[in-house]
């Protein structure tokens, strides 16, 4: 892992956070994007090294929806930058950690990403992301 | 605000957690620290330009006993690096956050730390810190 690539974070409405955080990190949303096949609309935000990626559910079924009916808004998930992900999620299974997902899938910001059970890992909800080249 | 300087999460045992964010980072847990005044036990992790704060409570009354039997463990806060914490306060303040405390006080990690009311920010808790020259 090289570093926290982005923070992810739950919200209700992506147009009432927009504006929020963008007072709160003093910098614009640099970009938006949504990701049909995770049920979310994204926001990204850039501070320093570590972007912030607001989530917002686009379906009922979203498991962003499913977080804020149960947790409420904030803190979703940790995502760390890895140069092979094949390889990070061979490594992380073999000291036991379990993967959410066997094969990387297309995350937002041009990633491959995969998932580790908050189970293994005090709760926090884990994400590898890659760099599609 | 500089960048993400680290994310704080609240275990119940450091003595478990250590170790396995040794194995999930792949990387040592270079400091331990205590924070009387805040009823805390530190132990921290370097991953890139962030750094992973894992918190346990020393005393029943601390924040994070509360938090723990609130939410369960997992994530805690995100601090931002502040390059003049006074001005940012200020700054955010105006903006209409509310502030959980309104002089710096000493943090872990030789910093000068403000929390930031979570209602005001979908629920996530900001910490801001400022090096310590």
């Amino acid at each position: 892992m090289t570093g926290v690539e982005h923070i992810g974070i739950a919200v209700k409405k992506l147009s009432d956070s927009i504006p929020l955080f963008e007072k709160l990190l003093n910098t614009p949303c640099y970009k938006t994007e949504s990701v049909a096949s995770e049920g979310v609309h994204t926001a990204f935000f850039k501070t320093g090294a570590t972007k912030i990626e607001l989530l917002e559910a686009s379906k009922e079924e979203s498991p962003i929806a499913k977080f804020i009916d149960k947790k409420g808004e904030g803190i979703h998930h940790i995502a760390f930058e890895v140069a092979d992900i094949e390889a990070e999620m061979k490594r992380l299974t073999a000291e036991g950690f379990v993967l959410l997902n066997d094969i990387p899938k297309q995350g937002a910001d041009n990633k491959r990403v995969c998932f580790l059970h908050p189970k293994g890992t005090n709760g926090v909800l884990i994400e590898l992301c890659q760099e599609i080249q």
